[in-house]
């Protein structure tokens, strides 16, 4: 994302691109809204944890972002509709300035709810206003920017509420889309795939974030992906096998993490006192019994990376088994369209892999953990200015996944999409595909 | 408080108490809805800190007192009107059973607030039906229990509710009743008083808490107080004559205190880069220059015992001071009438001393911690069943405070009241009155 | 303790203290080098926690306080053995200046522990010209304080060695003194005592810490003392009926601790897999099967009173059960000598209590537990300079313990000492007799 | 590694392996003998942090190491020292069983140091007897790895012991082998590389450990690596410039690492208070004054990164510098033989480059931070049993170095090496290079 080099648009084409994104502000915006029409004022208020925000806090930086890297830069006679705002609601963005403390954002109960949702409103109609009016394709282009970033914080919105409704013993449910239809999974079947040099990362036209460039080669060696992902039946073995208690499956940092954290299931599972028994899972529908057909999720790498040993050692036609990296799973998924159970599905939860050939939900149900560290592409340069801080900052420590969730908007995604957490990040819809090396 | 035992009450004696108890019923839970009403549900939902509650929490707590310790063993046909409060709203009583982890109770955004007031007004309508049916000595004598119960946690809903808005960079005021008459408070003077045996604790007619009791005797030595509480000004010189940075003053436990957290001033203090300009201090009313005339509030133990040390050091005319033990305290205060800047004067901070002989702010304006640990009193006995956890079992680690605050109910005091806390704790308003030994 | 008020001595008197102070120097310190013989370079070196201190710590503190206290003042042409001991191991005297980190006193390798004692010996020679020639009283009673700090340091430095090799899971002993002979305790009676005014706190003659200063008086109930120490059986009655289970018997404070802390028994227990078979305990002497006719030991204030109140409830001759108060317990330990299970005896742990009437075991064995909380006398005055610091500071949020244990010397002891300790502490020799208020 | 698979090995070839092991064997236990030499019983017991151990410690288990994975399985009649080791001294191997808590290393004082030497002596004894009489390839070959496996340690008996000394406020010196002459070094000048396919890892006879393996393909785009080290007047540069103190140079993790750490400079540099003044830093010949002219050395992954983020900001010659990535290293590494400022040196501090063209300081002085995460090559097998555990489970959240150090044998090293280190370690010899990505 370059916003600042001279674009020779011809006037047409901006006015096209005008309407088509002014349709598409209105279509973001609106979506946002109705994801928070069933929470209360309270429910907006809560942050379950650090790593998590309070659904208005989501509501108000959204709006922050748009007022502050488009509005005051680009609209005539720049006013703020509360100069406070700058600080309260900015996230991470040294190069706005300070700061508010990141664990205490549920604690900012002023403004409330309404006057969040009045300040969205009054920036809708000004976004609205310098989109039919502004000469600037850089103003367009961080409009573009903004969207995405929205569509990024609506997924948030839904893995953050889910976490804070977990925690209230009533069981509250978000929604009440139930029920999914069960059916078994297609059979696991191995996909093999050559090696050879690969081009991976962002090209040519539409949008991308920075961190998916610049396009680059990469060997890669002779390699089968899983046609779809691991479920939680399969999951359900590891965990009645002791995989949980056995430290060959884990690696050291995830054994430390699993004994000191007394991790024995995936997040939202509750073990039942009959091991064989099936465990109860809290959902944004409310606690349901767990359904062994659907994909596994909200396990974090470490876990992920322990179901793979375990699979390779104790499954004979799996031998081998490991995460993909994160080449092997965009050159499979670059000639796949994006589609599949995605936020629009409205289920809000991973369903099973449907009958069909080839790689199956590679988009959408749960993203999948790869076995690579997020670092920079070969080449890559941070964009100038603090948008520049949105990815390349956060450049270590992390791991990618790839794919999208059940609450990841179709329209927002990508084969070369990126998106990256710690490793024993959980309350994202994380789960797993398997993969191994062809030995020649 | 033996609400077990027979009680040979006459009729119209306790239809004379019934008509008492509705008019109390009534106000205090009208006090308390009044209390709420400047509250947004946002306000109502966050918690601060784990040592504070959010005010939703205490409006249905209050009412889980009547529920679960009046109406479950005295309503005929008795029924909950959720049975998951229970649990959801037990503070601390193991006799009743499970509860919710108190920490996250800023995170219960179910039942919202309006649920919560419906709970009330049912509950409401129930004990008031109790009370004019009920043949139950020992209900009438919970239900009086309770209203106390609620008067405490009317205060402790303004200091947290304080302490939330208190991070809020935007410095919300809770009310705007500002601005105090700022007059110079009268000169300090030493009150003396004899040694020798005195009796405390409560005795005779009405209501008391269990550590109240059993009245008892206690030998003094001849002692002074001082006619007056200490001073915002007072304190003020003693910051700038270094007193949180000399080690001299402070207990060790203190002195650790002060230098892990970094305390350079009592809570709510913004001190000003010119030392020798005013701070800002936060208050209910809002954040306001500090008046050096009106008695210093929001100090720990810590900080009192070490502002009487210097004190002690440094004025001769204040050698020998210290904190007062309770029992001079309350030998003190027996014969003075309740009454002060309490609660119903609506200003919600310490005001300056007027003019007047005697003891001044015996009552009211801050708590006045004492030297004396929370202990049970000679031949104490814990009360039976669920309620006897009130108090007893937390006679261990606290100090005695003593008075009654500008947020303290006038009806809910009396001169044998025991108030405790920790000794770093300074979000309740807590201040200080000096005393010392006479020599002879 | 006023060490600079003038003293009309005439010379001979101060020759005869000379000469009994220069024995009692000799006695002391040979001690404390008979304590630490069995230590090896490494065993007194390392620190199990930040509340213990190495053992070289010990023997170098100890010397510092001499020479710091006494040798820098008082010595003509002082000079230092080495001048970076002096913050090396100040403990905690401000006065004095800056202090070592105290968690990392195991870190400091050099001086090595051969240089320790070099250091020792020459202040050793140094004192002992002192005692011989100086002409100033108060430098006689700064060392006559400093054989009581060794001796205080002692008893720590027992303490400490033996929660350090409790850690090692070859389970080394200090010293093989053992079998001690088990036999059951004479059965326990309560030994009845007037209310009404006493004076306790120590005055006359002889050595004592300013924290027993002034002697005052106290108003005490008529009560009850238990005629010897709660042993480990009656405490192996309490594991097995739940005792650290059921919240009724504890403070809340101390069921917080219990829970979080994991507490199932007292410290150094291992809990057999068989609930009726024997604990093993981990002594001075090794890992041994616990004795139930011994003394129970190393337990917390919240163990005890947690103990007292399941007495009281379930054993009616028992009824009213409570720890006792201080001035209880001095004033009918008043007239008793000095005499028991000491240091002196060598055993290093508690013995059963032998035949005899009236109050057993009052000095030595354990340290018991008391009601109460660690306060100043009426009166109490810091004594001037650095020493001053030596128990003032310390007087808040800890509880008094009385009587001594196997680990204290008994030249060390008197009827007014007052130890302390933090609730949750264990590691020290601490146990508890049963008390009672006797309702008239 | 795997020593379970057979091997066709002719006679003489193996007794030709045997001599050479018997005098590799000789030399590698005689080097850490002198390692150790310095240090007293008292600084073998102290462990300053948990991911330091006492120097004890480290003699003990590399001990260990050839007891359990040479002697155990291959001596017959095999009998330990004392069978209570193999858990006491035990690292991580989960396969071998239970292990003592790694912070409580420095707590286990007995056995004491002579104790452990006296194992030692014996194991040496038996080893060599093995080394003498065994027909299996397996065993020489895991003694081969036992004694790469102690010069590992011997490193890390270097970088804790000068991490334990540093605490110690009389800075003691591990030795005396000061003065480094001081050079300036050469100047700086980009060797440029070409892009392409390159295979790294292992490959071919000589040890090396599973981790390089195996050896595979990647492709490279062209770049330049720096000829020598950054200096340490290059990092004040650094940090008078503000460099710790602007956000604009550091990753978000490294930012809040830098805050909460209040980190100002590398480990063991105590800054002037004359900005102006040169630092003083701490060293295993004690405490000297920082040379500009040497490499930088014990510094941070983020630090490192930061560094090269600066400098790229700042410096028109070295636009674009980052790290490298540890396949453009090691393909520029292959052809350089092993030599430099190693541990054989003596100097145990990094030195100055010294004139020469092509790449510098390659081997020796300090471990370089690369770009690359610490991941599986391609196709990647843990070898079988316990020994398996020895690299791979450590393959996540830590970031590869290379090239040695001032500490580490010569014959410990192979350009394949990778070591491997959290990004916030700082205690061991680490440093960096700059590189940077041509673009064509």
């Amino acid at each position: 994302m370059r916003h600042d080099s001279p674009q020779p648009d011809t006037g047409s084409r901006l006015d096209a691109d005008r309407a088509h994104l002014a349709r598409r502000y209105q279509a973001v915006r609106g979506q946002t809204r109705a994801l928070a029409a069933p929470l209360s004022p309270e429910d907006c208020q809560a942050q379950s944890m650090a790593d998590a925000s309070p659904a208005k806090w989501h509501l108000a930086h959204v709006t922050w972002f748009f007022e502050t890297f488009v509005l005051e830069p680009f609209e005539p006679d720049f006013k703020p509709f509360n100069p406070a705002f700058r600080v309260l609601y900015n996230s991470y963005y040294n190069g706005v300035g300070e700061q508010f403390s990141r664990p205490q954002r549920g604690l900012v109960t002023r403004p409330d709810l309404a006057e969040v949702w009045r300040w969205r409103e009054q920036v809708d109609e000004r976004i609205t206003q310098l989109i039919a009016h502004t000469d600037s394709a850089d103003a367009l282009r961080l409009i573009a920017m903004g969207l995405h970033h929205e569509q990024q914080h609506q997924e948030l919105l839904l893995t953050d509420i889910k976490h804070l409704l977990s925690i209230n013993p009533l069981n509250p449910a978000y929604q009440r889309a139930w029920p999914l239809v069960s059916v078994a999974p297609v059979p696991t079947r191995w996909v093999e795939r050559d090696g050879g040099l690969v081009e991976i990362g962002h090209a040519g036209e539409g949008f991308a974030f920075d961190n998916e460039s610049p396009r680059h080669r990469q060997w890669l060696e002779p390699h089968a992906l899983m046609n779809r992902l691991v479920t939680h039946g399969e999951w359900l073995d590891f965990v009645r096998d002791g995989g949980y208690t056995d430290p060959r499956w884990w690696l050291a940092a995830g054994w430390d993490w699993v004994r000191t954290q007394g991790i024995r299931a995936p997040l939202y599972w509750t073990l039942p006192r009959d091991p064989q028994a099936l465990p109860t899972v809290f959902t944004l529908n409310g606690a349901v019994p767990l359904d062994p057909h659907t994909p596994v999720v909200h396990v974090s790498y470490f876990e992920a990376d322990a179901f793979a040993r375990w699979t390779a050692a104790t499954h004979a036609d799996q031998a081998g088994a490991r995460l993909p990296t994160e080449a092997e799973w965009e050159a499979a998924a670059a000639s796949l369209p994006v589609q599949g159970n995605l936020q629009e599905a409205g289920a809000l939860h991973p369903m099973p892999a449907r009958a069909g050939g080839g790689l199956l939900q590679m988009f959408g149900d749960v993203w999948e953990w790869t076995a690579s560290s997020y670092s920079p592409y070969p080449g890559y340069q941070v964009a100038e200015g603090a948008v520049g801080e949105y990815n390349g900052k956060f450049m270590v420590n992390q791991t990618v996944l790839r794919g999208g969730s059940c609450a990841t908007p179709a329209s927002h995604l990508r084969a070369s999409y990126r998106n990256f957490f710690p490793t024993d990040a959980r309350w994202q819809f994380s789960g797993l595909r398997l993969a191994k090396t062809l030995i020649s």
